[in-house]
């Protein structure tokens, strides 16, 4: 993997790269859409590409581990093929997902043991686990095993969980340092940076992850119920160390002005299921603040759905249409709302690198910050 | 409206036609996607006219009364605007809707008195009221208010009711002829045929219906759970008296084989929820039979869903692909077994008009009854 970094920004940290796979070239900054269980939750993989049009998408591990399973990705020859889609790829290594399972799992030094969200049975990951699982499913860009703490998180808990993330990581390397890639292309590891709120966990786990020199770095344990400008704390103070040279990534992030924000401190990639979420709530997110489509003011307004018209569903249906599909429960509203914030989300990171190319990055965000933190 | 006779077949007594109205051309026979209230469930309106692409589709008097309402639509100018679908529209009459709410429904010569299916509200449907609903909703073909009887019926019960039906038409007309189209363009109406499975009834209704000189008429209350032999029968009664110029439609039909053996006996139109119904049941029509994309055998067959590939998902997506997205309970999949099925059944009736024009439909039909009546 290469990474150009294109354009620096005068008035603040944000950057312009351009991050070149086996696959193909992702231009940064970049929001990637969940495609939890190899699929965007209600979108085709051609609207995907030619609508939505994003360089790279993301896999959940955990998901994908339990269904289809490894031996059906394996069969496939991998998650792209399996799924239909011959762009990048990006897993996460499930442990978040499995963190999540709180009653049903037991995390050790040799890696954690939980029970399927699905049929209760009992699995097992380890760092060494996980990268043959990610392995398998063959993404471009794969992920560390790391603990994500939670918010608040003991300070002790914190930094002994980090210590554990950082041995975790030297597995993970050590594992991935003796198998070959699976299907002839290569994959990228990313490490990830933990320490939950405390700025000197941060800076050592920073200054850890950096020194084992990875094609990219990440930044986890990050969006999980502090307050906005904690994370920008953190974010800013784990973008001074991680190297200038590198990609960026900060996990599970987040609201449009989240994005803006991190973009400002350095980061250069993003995901987060917000977009597609809120979404089948019937919450779209627009350049003049968010909608809720299921509010009785949308009932008659026969208007397009975004005058801004970035896909195809923000012109061809109009916001009465829209609101009655919510109404009927009809999952076409669903699919629309998941759209048309898909398409938004990339519109505002694709509008971000062309403003700090343009050298206007400073001034287009600090009015964007203002102009999206509206309910309409 | 006009109909044009174009070809007749020689080997059965199948049809090949256009009808002609303010919208736009109609080419029989014709299947008719059902698009319950105001959407073809989990199918976007552009999927619809360029993958799928019918000349017609259907809409539910009953389901669009109830939402968005007649208020909505008069504002947003009818059904067409409110949906963004500029082909033509069929909006049948409710009246199957409303008898299908067994308990909560009262049929009186005046009309019908019945609750809503949501929210247990009280409603009237006359079929004055009915056709003031559909002049609202403005589809282009617009049914009679009838009473579509349960299969079996007792034969004093259907008499009676057919009488009624046959009453009901009359106020229906006697209606219409009073008030003004209300959108600029023109309605046309078909009376329905009804009379259970009783030759003598079916006979005399398509003799009262034929008297009338509608610009199309239909058989209502078959595909109720007869057996498919009696169906045809009656279909055959109804088709040999009812005029040869102008459109048959048959109601609520069917599977393929149904639809086959019905367009040989004189039948121009259909609708069924079937291929839309049964696609979100991971049910898939083909040309070689059926598939229960959900059984176990299909997990690792990563072939095309059908190599026929009328429309994108078939050659797209694989079979194992479309299977885990059933097991993982993936809207997706729903969205993919419908395209696939709405865009066979278009394919059935598109091919047997070819095969009627080309004068081969009955040794083709006989070939296909065959071929599709398999479980693959
Ligand atoms: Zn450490
Ligand atoms: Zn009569």
């Amino acid at each position: 993997m290469q990474f150009k970094l294109l354009h620096k920004d005068s008035g603040s940290k944000a950057r312009a790269g351009e991050l070149l796979t086996d696959r193909g070239k992702i231009e940064t900054p970049i929001f990637m859409p969940v495609g939890t269980v190899a699929s965007v939750k209600g979108v085709h993989q051609r609207e995907l590409r030619e609508e939505i049009n994003p360089d790279v998408i993301l896999g959940n591990t955990y998901h994908l581990y339990l269904r289809p399973g490894m031996e059906i990705l394996e069969q496939a020859g991998g998650l792209h093929k399996f799924m239909g889609w011959d762009r990048n790829i990006l897993t996460d290594s499930g442990g978040y997902q499995v963190y999540s399972l709180s009653g049903n799992r037991k995390i050790k030094e040799e890696g954690v043991k939980f029970k399927s969200h699905i049929d209760g049975s009992s699995h097992f990951f380890s760092p060494e686990s996980v990268m043959e699982v990610q392995r398998t499913i063959g993404a471009d860009i794969i992920m560390a095993f790391d603990e994500c703490t939670p918010y608040p998180c003991d300070y002790n808990y914190a930094k002994r969980s980090m210590h554990m993330t950082h041995r975790w990581l030297d597995r993970c390397i050590a594992h991935l340092d003796k198998v070959p890639f699976k299907y002839g292309h290569s994959q990228s590891f990313f490490p990830i940076v933990q320490g939950s709120t405390y700025k000197d966990l941060r800076k050592q786990s920073a200054e850890y992850i950096a020194s084992v020199g990875a094609e990219g770095n990440a930044i986890g344990g990050l969006s999980v119920g502090e307050p906005a400008d904690e994370m920008y704390e953190m974010s800013e103070i784990v973008c001074d160390i991680l190297p200038e040279d590198k990609p960026r990534y900060l996990m599970g992030v987040g609201t449009p002005l989240n994005i803006l924000e991190n973009i400002a401190l350095g980061v250069d990639m993003f995901d987060c299921v917000m977009p597609t979420r809120n979404a089948r709530n019937g919450m779209l997110f627009t350049a003049h603040g968010t909608i809720n489509i299921k509010n009785k003011k949308w009932e008659n307004d026969f208007s397009a759905i975004d005058e801004m018209g970035i896909t195809f569903v923000d012109t061809e249906y109009s916001k009465a249409y829209l609101r009655h599909l919510f109404a009927a429960n009809e999952y076409l509203g669903k699919q629309i709302a998941t759209i048309h914030n898909l398409g938004f989300y990339l519109w505002l990171v694709r509008t971000a690198r062309e403003k700090i190319v343009a050298g206007q990055f400073y001034e287009w965000k600090t009015m964007m910050v203002k102009q999206m933190d509206k309910r309409l």
